[in-house]
């Protein structure tokens, strides 16, 4: 009796393989992926995106690194990245076809799945800052428009002049989009056009995971046109095993609901992160889509998979590996 | 060899189970779950609520009947649902906290995976119809609010001035919620203010299949709060093997995605349509919510589960049984 005792004792004392995994964190940002080759970016851009990318990493790392949530860590990544020029989210985010910066956002607590998600606004500076005030001081999951900004300035968050998202580079992206359009070009969205979304997965030391993703939408958008970024199941969506945040052609991840399948398959079918991220990479390619995603399960996997030419991205792994890349054949780790 | 032959060719021609299930349709709606109970509903407006869950049954059967396709027929029923008072739809939907009625809806047609959501219009007669448009005459999945507005009219899309939809029933129900708010009430949605939302699904005799969603969403909602009604996955999802809409309370469904989770139950996990429903809902009552939804697989078998005190709704089995019905207890078929 003793002996087995001793024996039962030993064996709770024993590390669980998933438990020594679950001590430590990963994390994943994108920055959006799209149709971009090397000669659409100059050195100096180039720079300046692996900086931007750099210093998004950094944010979610300090947080992870100092026991913080999973959830405080794609905040602070988010952060940085809307508040950068060089990409399609907060400053810096495409025009509609108004010629306004029209802001949509979407977070999810994977450890409560509790999720907050916010689409076409106009003055918050930081739409992910919102999306997280929806999930966490309202009742709902999704608040949208002039009734978003009204929730906002209840918060206390930061809203700005329309102004302030405005970048020379976007404006010009609207004019040619527009000239496209006088020249009676198609208005289905152009691959390329919705390159820029920004979205950051994480889990953390305690094994909770979280997934954000915010994005300016498409170039010349009207219609009060919604993509699949502040779509909880389609951009974003987190749960006790898996997080995920979606970028491409919105239409098709909505479509194939991207984030919570991946997720799904890897529930009920027991697929691998890697076989799930890539399976529901090419449902999105048999109907007609592209895009990529940056997905991250609770034993730190992370896969960052796309079907364009390139997506801005960047991962932090368990074991301390740390890397950004922007084309599908950079150096990986 | 030529026993085998012949063996092989009568197999092929044998009909398989499913084939014959393929050849006929089945179809179903609903009116909304909530904390209905019988001392609420007087005579006259339970036979009203079920006369119209009749006509709207007719309306899909008639097309269903003729060879018309399962989106055809999801759109007629909720044509009806929509144009009832006695629903939170379209005419007699809810107030939200400014007085106007703020339409969403959204439709999903599973052989091609079109989708198309609207939210938060205010003057588009039936919201089933502008959902439709979108998938079928827009590049997008989902417009909101003015724009989809905009869009509506370049349709031709049947608008009407706001007043339409008030019903003295629903202002009522604003009243009391005000009320309640100004006596210091939480401002949480409270189990039967979201009751009403009007849902269809159905498979053709070609086996395709389709489901659709409208609501009002809450009364006194406010901050252009959106639920789960036009978000493609959680209110509304279809595939080539299943077909969901929902109803209940719209924030849990979303975090649970629990229409698209539907369909990934029975497609990863093998689950039968009656327990993947039943283990959708249960998720959902896990995370604190309630509601009901109906689903249809490609085989014509029909699950209606609500985990609340009553759901509005009515059914054809693909044996041609029919009925309507409003209690748990409520004659099955």
């Amino acid at each position: 009796m003793n002996l087995l005792r001793i024996t039962l004792l030993a064996l709770c004392l024993l590390p669980v393989p998933g438990a020594v995994a679950a001590a430590e964190f990963a994390f994943a940002i994108h920055g959006g992926a799209g149709t971009l080759s090397r000669t659409d970016l100059d050195a100096d851009k180039e720079a300046a995106v692996r900086a931007a990318l750099d210093a998004a990493l950094d944010a979610g790392e300090s947080v992870l690194k100092a026991d913080g949530s999973a959830l405080d860590a794609v905040t602070a990544a988010l952060v940085i990245l809307e508040d950068s020029p060089w990409f399609n989210a907060g400053h810096g985010a495409v025009f509609n076809a108004e010629g306004v910066n029209e802001l949509d956002a979407s977070i999810m607590d994977g450890a409560t799945r509790r999720a907050g998600a916010i689409a076409a606004v106009h003055r918050v500076r930081n739409p992910i800052r919102l999306a997280r005030a929806v999930m966490e001081h309202s009742p709902h999951v999704m608040l949208i428009g002039d009734g978003a900004e009204q929730f906002a300035r209840g918060q206390g968050i930061d809203l700005v002049d329309p102004s302030y998202f405005r970048t020379d580079a976007r404006w010009k992206q609207l004019e040619a989009a527009r000239a496209k359009e006088r020249a009676g070009a198609d208005l289905a969205p152009m691959p390329g056009t919705y390159f820029g979304t920004v979205g950051a997965v994480a889990v953390d030391r305690q094994g909770r995971l979280a997934a954000a993703t915010s994005t300016g939408g498409m170039t010349n958008k009207r219609w009060g046109r919604v993509g699949d970024s502040p779509i909880i199941g389609a951009g974003t969506y987190a749960d006790d095993r898996c997080a995920v945040s979606a970028t491409g052609w919105g239409e098709f991840f909505i479509r194939a609901a991207v984030a919570h399948d991946l997720c799904a398959r890897m529930r009920y079918a027991g697929q691998p992160i890697e076989q799930a991220s890539r399976e529901v990479l090419d449902a999105v390619a048999q109907l007609g889509g592209d895009g990529g995603l940056i997905a991250i399960d609770r034993d730190g996997n992370i896969a960052l998979p796309f079907n364009t030419a390139g997506m801005y991205r960047g991962w932090i792994r368990r074991d301390g590996r740390r890397g950004v890349a922007i084309f599908a054949d950079d150096h990986r780790d």
